[in-house]
């Protein structure tokens, strides 16, 4: 049964409506972490890679997010970020299709996949192209000069959500390999990569998988394809005998070859243990109640709130885990709700974005959240000069 | 003073002569560790980004790094793995030297400098060239077609020592770019970054610096030319203006461009911590304690146990700060001394790797070790199966 508060710490006061940007700390963590610390790193010094599995647990992790977006095990590894993952997949998907340019995305997506596509081709040096178009003109974009088709499933600002499954079938139409970001849906709603049929998939885990801040990304290869994956980033934890030394590169088989370095073992350890808590959820429970909550949010925001402009799509199956309401002070109002406790995040231009997020909200959270909007706004609370000051992360 | 054993947490009855691969655990860690997942993660949330300093400490534990191998303020910066700093700093460096082909290394390098140099190349896939040759022939291979060098300063097996200036001197007569690897540098003996002159340098900051596993790596670029450079890997927290979610790349001035995703931060403060350990240590008193240690443990092996062959220079000038010694039983050897508590490591095909770190050891921990080393040799204890079996980490 939803929610499991009890798994969670979260400060007393407050509604903590920002799990899609940084989830919160599952109560498994602090024990395990200092565990890892002192027991671990402490106690076993360096037979900690093999003793205390460390040298396995990108993968052991990577199978326990697997089984969240529809991914078999073995598909799916753990490590860097989700830029270097980005990185990873579109040189990828270039080599797969050397005689096509064009890397298709849309401009809603988030800029570091852009940015490293723009990194990549100017690396490459060569003639690609990094193609943009609206989100919803995507399906028509894709000609049959694209080599890859890369779009995150859903948008970071608006919510809004792609069709995996259709947009795949016709990336594979047009014979375009097929890169899904699934930033904003691992743990956020069901995804079956493996019936959406997509080369790769790419993700990170400190949002809704509550990894912790940092927590590292994981790399999604369709299994049929991972030993013929040629990598870009050739690291020796991809080598096929890391231990060997060998001066020449040889690929691990399978997914094993997506590792690059020394993997980040503390975070490791906290993200394995914050993956406890989906022990016995079902993906299709964790959508039903996300959608009662962003509905009754939604509903008690325009009764209640007038000022403020849905930026988001209305219909619940065209949209992820989170709704965003635009209004002219959205970047005030938001600085003051997190001072009351309603914390959500606000992205430029004018978005104010809230996160819904069924393992640790219920219905009254959502209501306690709109009174205190409310109040804001029939108030001007807003205006208060302590208000408007920017944060380097906003 | 040195040693500063009350610094660090040592299991009873272990000798660790293995810092030169992870160092142990600084007693500053666990605290700050456990601090930053239940007070700053868990109760501050989104905001410890800005309120608990998340956002600047790639920068900022940077400039402590920097202290320790002569780098100015403002031009280190921690972040992903070694690898992934090395894929940078070369990229950076064939761009920079446009007309020329080869990347010229040694054939002693550490494999994942080769490994990703290799990948690199076949990503541009143009002619370019990963030129090897053997170590005390690289001064002589510097010719006016190679773009960058790239060495590490410190074997990795051998403890042989690169001259830092002298090679840094012949690449920039040869028109080359100069990349250092200071894995087995950095809190190992003095570098003076500034004073070589050298384009780029990067390492990793597990081994002397004793961060922890898969703590950070760290890259510095030379400050006059830090705004020049060109990320391959550009991703958005090296964007100018990351909080504006532009669709364009512009990368941030000097070193911050060099940051891709968003930083580890559990392990970021873990390095922290643990690099307290260097306040008011002089590289130069580290460096002379390393060389008595290092020496006091050559003349004893060397006395006591002849069936061993020193695989480093015997010159302390020529040797950062390990000593490797070759027999025809080194893996099972040192499986038998790891038995008894004494932890160094194998490396393939035959060597055993002792590093001497002055921060927690001591003469008699030197020849307490010589001392089961000896027991074991003398009596044949390698000769056990148990100590026949490979384990994945060697």
């Amino acid at each position: 049964m939803l929610p499991r508060k009890d798994l969670f710490e979260i400060p007393d006061g407050i509604i903590y409506l920002d799990g899609n940007s940084l989830g919160p700390l599952p109560r498994a963590v602090p024990e395990r972490v200092a565990q890892a610390v002192s027991a671990e790193w402490g106690g076993q010094l360096i037979k900690g890679w093999n003793s205390a599995g460390w040298m396995a647990q990108p993968q052991a992790v990577g199978d326990k997010v697997g089984r969240l977006i529809g991914a078999p095990a073995g598909s799916v590894v753990m490590g860097d970020t989700l830029s270097i993952k980005v990185f990873q997949a579109l040189a990828a998907s270039l080599k797969m299709r050397p005689d096509r340019s064009v890397i298709l995305s849309d401009n809603g997506n988030f800029p570091t996949d852009l940015y490293m596509a723009e990194g990549l081709i100017d690396t490459i040096g060569k003639d690609y192209e990094l193609r943009l178009t609206a989100p919803e003109n995507v399906a028509a974009a894709i000609t049959d000069d694209v080599a890859v088709v890369m779009l995150t499933q859903v948008d970071y600002r608006s919510g809004r959500m792609h069709d995996m499954a259709a947009i795949t079938k016709l990336a594979h139409s047009a014979g375009a390999v097929m890169l899904w970001d699934l930033a904003h849906s691992a743990g956020a709603l069901p995804v079956d990569l493996a019936v959406s049929n997509c080369e790769f998939a790419v993700g990170c885990s400190y949002k809704y998988l509550n990894g912790g801040p940092g927590a590292p990304a994981f790399i999604y290869v369709r299994p049929d394809l991972a030993d013929t994956i040629e990598p870009a980033l050739s690291g020796w934890l991809g080598h096929d005998a890391p231990f060997a030394f060998e001066q020449g590169y040889r690929p691990a088989p399978g997914i094993g070859r997506m590792r690059v370095g020394t993997p980040p073992v503390l975070q490791m350890t906290a993200l394995e243990a914050a993956l406890t808590v989906w022990d016995g959820i079902d993906m299709a429970d964790i959508r039903a109640a996300s959608i009662a909550l962003s509905e009754a949010f939604i509903r008690e925001v325009e009764a209640r709130c007038p000022s403020l402009t849905l930026a988001s799509p209305r219909d619940a199956d065209q949209r992820g885990s989170q709704v965003s309401f635009a209004s002219d002070h959205s970047y005030a109002t938001m600085q003051a709700l997190i001072d009351r406790g309603v914390i959500g995040d606000f992205r430029a231009p004018d978005l104010m974005r809230f996160g819904f997020t069924p393992l640790y909200l219920d219905e009254g959270d959502v209501i306690a959240a709109v009174d205190i909007l409310q109040d804001i706004l029939d108030n001007r609370l807003w205006d208060d000069p302590k208000y408007q000051t920017r944060n380097a992360v906003t």
